[in-house]
């Protein structure tokens, strides 16, 4: 049951496409095979209208993404999925670059299972539907 | 000092009252009496207005709860905690679920005793005041 | 690489200047001297419309910083951290906290190294830029 959060500067959305990006990232969680056909994955933005960064030049920007799983992944598991995240970010920001002071991050996080909840309906509709 | 965030897809608005929604996850989590009154209780929400979920119907929705708690609770706290949060956000949402396909999901996070500072003037005020 | 949140209930933007709060805590970070200039550090105002604070006065209000940074710091490095950021939300929040009933919080939380992923263009400019 990925939770994937998209945290980024206001500043990017003039040279990022902010939905596209989002949508990369959540299809690059789901490419990896580790989430069920991607039922459970959750993907959303958090843009930032007042950030200090580095310098503190107005024009440095970032994108933080949090990726957040169940604990219990391997490594290898954690850093496939690491990889196929950066990876996204990395193309639906690379013009955004040229041009752009920033910081990208991706980071893994556990959730814990101890306290977990969870109710999910996002099951596939059935064929005819 | 529990810090409780309620973050959710904007499209629930239209079926999830949410002021209600923070307010019962709120009490649910000073019913617990685990927090001395509840005077520390901090319970807010977030919502997101770009999002993809699951199989990426923009229909979809989702609410993620995470209750954050100073490290050392017991996991039957815990527990506890997650089953009276978890509840109030099903009965909130019981009706939305109806008709919505979504996820919902509670977690507990430690807060680390390391580096954490507080201060904190919520105290009740005086029978008089 | 640090990350730094400044989570706050929107009510307080009528008592504290938020962009001297961001920029104040930022460069309590950047002082401590453990972040290489600086030129990693990303500090965000997360604001916050819908709350409930401990009695659910809705003249209550909150801040709450989470300062993120690579796992791997000493105890000493994050108390140094901690303090001084603490220290600059307390001198931002000094005026508001004599009439307002609030809570203020810091804590420091580990990135782990497992599945992070870094990309940084926030390098100091040439001096002849």
């Amino acid at each position: 049951m990925p939770q994937i959060t998209v945290e980024y500067s206001r500043n990017l959305e003039a040279r990022v496409d902010v939905v596209a990006l989002v949508h990369a990232i959540h299809e690059a969680a789901r490419s990896t095979g580790l989430f069920e056909q991607g039922y459970g994955i959750r993907t959303r933005a958090a843009p930032r209208d007042v950030y200090v960064i580095a310098d503190t030049d107005p024009a440095n920007a970032f994108v933080a993404v949090v990726v957040r799983i169940a604990e219990g992944r391997t490594a290898s598991q954690k850093e496939k999925l690491a990889d196929r995240v950066f990876g996204a970010l990395r193309t639906q920001t690379a013009d955004a670059l040229a041009s752009t002071r920033m910081a990208l991050s991706v980071e893994i996080q556990d959730i814990a299972e101890l306290g977990a909840r969870n109710h999910n309906t996002l099951r596939p509709r059935p064929p005819d539907a």
